[in-house]
């Protein structure tokens, strides 16, 4: 287990089971070798935070836990032999922390190492004032990107991890099925392939968001979606689709909106096993390919698109709100009334 | 439609509708423009002319009809224009037909045409002793070899497509989970591409095929199929599952048998959704691949592998029946009692 190279300290919201969180403070601690200590500056609520809250994933989390991931801080201070990180550098976190050894590592697929544990679930998070991790995964910021920006990178790394598995290139369309902060963000770093993007989510306020950032979208309650594909490419149907709503329906549809040899990046997580139209993956010679996390490149290549003003970090950035007001932020989320919440671990 | 382009006559074994078949002596007809009349050898019995036979594809066979699409034989005539295939040469025919004008074409994959004919289905087949088709569909076979190994030409080229899409290299282990004609085809081939393979079947007979012919078996109903594919790869999974069985369980533990990133070639028909498991593809990044019959390398790779003796052709032939016979046959197929019957069209 990671956990014991991973504490944190200072005020934190904390799991502590029981679709409950509640926040303490605590000693601030010192790093050891090879790792940093970070002062968390802006900590993002992910959907595996609301998951956690809701209690789905106490297999895996201990309580009383800090949780978080979607970071971004400074460097505090750093352990013995980490000389490539100084105080006062700006960074993010890759949250994985990989055995190395197993078949997976060994392949060269360590962000799926089969014995993965992700930090801010398997070990305490980022939604804590001082956060100590090693060194190793610590992701240096370029110079003026805002912090809150920053906090931006790690879902934004997920979106590019899921448009490089698709092999989208520009000229495509892509088709993305769910609104959410997920599907927004590949919706963006689609179109910074250079692809035509169109959107299929009910709610209103995340269709406009889209259309105003560039995606041609439609209520998929009110129209046919899959007509509108096909009108929309000659016939063809869509070079890639984005499944990231993660209900049946959509799952059992999503094979029907691609065109010959289409892919199909299944984003969304089905706990469950659920009926796919294998007859049209057949028919139409399609790949359905599963995409999890992210790698070092997808890291770096979010961070290109948010320092180029590419991505509407403002825009996506609902609100920002006190550590204090953590469990209120989460609730919000759970209804959909924001897209993405920012904990400001400063305040 | 295609069905005017293509013409039988002699002898021959036609579908009546009802789950019943006819023998019939018809015509000889005479080939037009771009046409060629070939003498049919031999005639393999697929699993698709065993669904024709059991009523499932009405709605694409007119009846009464000859059917059959795995075929040997020589040319016989040839229409004004072709000058490329002249009377004696021995031949099969790549039994797609396809628009050129769809997306599908367009895009360069013109085997899985949006309005694609399949030969032996939507025209007449080539369970008669003559048989006239477009010149275009025309593959020449090389020198020497039998025209009883060249009926086996069309499905080794099946086996040939879905190790393509594979994309399986030397080296690397194959699962295959079923070991009907298709599946021990796809055995052959993989083995001709250097890979190691594992065959699961549970039909005795059907093992011991596989077993002599260079996989390891494994008889599913009596072994832990899992667990012995993950400790026959040190823990990792399979490179590729071939997924040939069509049954629900088999499709849904077929990605629980491969490695992270490995591939699923979805062989096997499943008329209906099927439940899939895509929390696993989601945490193994698998791949998911659709293979739908061949395209013209394929042929030709099936041919390099039968001429140059790979493939164990004489043993793959279970029987040869007369075309009178052919109810039989198609009768013993359906009991699994044989692995591949060939109808001999010249008696």
């Amino acid at each position: 287990m990671a956990r014991e190279n991973y504490a944190g300290g200072g005020r934190a919201a904390q799991y502590i089971g029981d679709g409950d969180m509640r926040v303490v403070d605590q000693p601030v601690p010192t790093p050891g070798p090879g790792q940093v200590r970070i002062k968390v500056a802006f900590c993002g609520i992910c959907g595996t935070d609301l998951h956690i809250l809701h209690g789905n994933m106490d297999s895996r989390v201990e309580t009383p836990q800090a949780i978080g991931h979607e970071m971004s801080g400074t460097i505090d201070a750093v352990g013995e032999g980490v000389t490539a990180l100084a105080p006062g550098a700006g960074v993010t976190v890759m949250p994985l922390d990989w055995c190395g050894t197993c078949p997976a590592c060994e392949a060269g697929h360590q962000h799926i190492c089969q014995n993965l544990d992700f930090v801010g679930i398997e070990t305490t998070g980022a939604m804590q004032q001082f956060w100590v991790v090693p060194e190793s995964l610590v992701v240096p910021l370029p110079e003026g990107l805002a912090l809150d920006h920053a906090a931006l990178i790690e879902p934004l790394a997920v979106a590019a991890h899921d448009v490089r598995r698709s092999r989208l290139t520009a000229g495509e369309t892509a088709v993305i099925v769910g609104g959410g902060p997920i599907g927004q963000l590949i919706s963006l770093v689609a179109q910074g392939t250079g692809a035509r993007v169109i959107l299929a989510e009910p709610n209103a306020d995340r269709r406009a968001f889209a259309e105003r950032n560039g995606a041609q979208v439609v209520n998929p309650v009110e129209e046919n979606l899959a007509a509108i594909v096909e009108a929309e490419t000659g016939g063809a149907g869509a070079d890639v689709v984005f499944e990231v709503a993660g209900i049946a329906a959509t799952a059992l549809e999503a094979p029907r909106l691609a065109r010959t040899r289409g892919r199909v990046v299944m984003v969304a997580i089905h706990a469950q096993p659920v009926p796919i139209d294998l007859h049209r993956v057949f028919w139409r010679e399609l790949e359905l390919i599963g995409a999890r996390v992210y790698e070092r490149e997808d890291f770096e290549r979010a961070i290109e698109l948010l320092a180029s003003g590419h991505v509407p970090a403002d825009e996506l950035i609902t609100r920002k709100v006190p550590l204090a007001e953590t469990k209120t932020a989460f609730n919000d989320l759970t209804d959909a009334r924001a897209l993405k919440v920012l904990i400001d671990v400063q305040n």
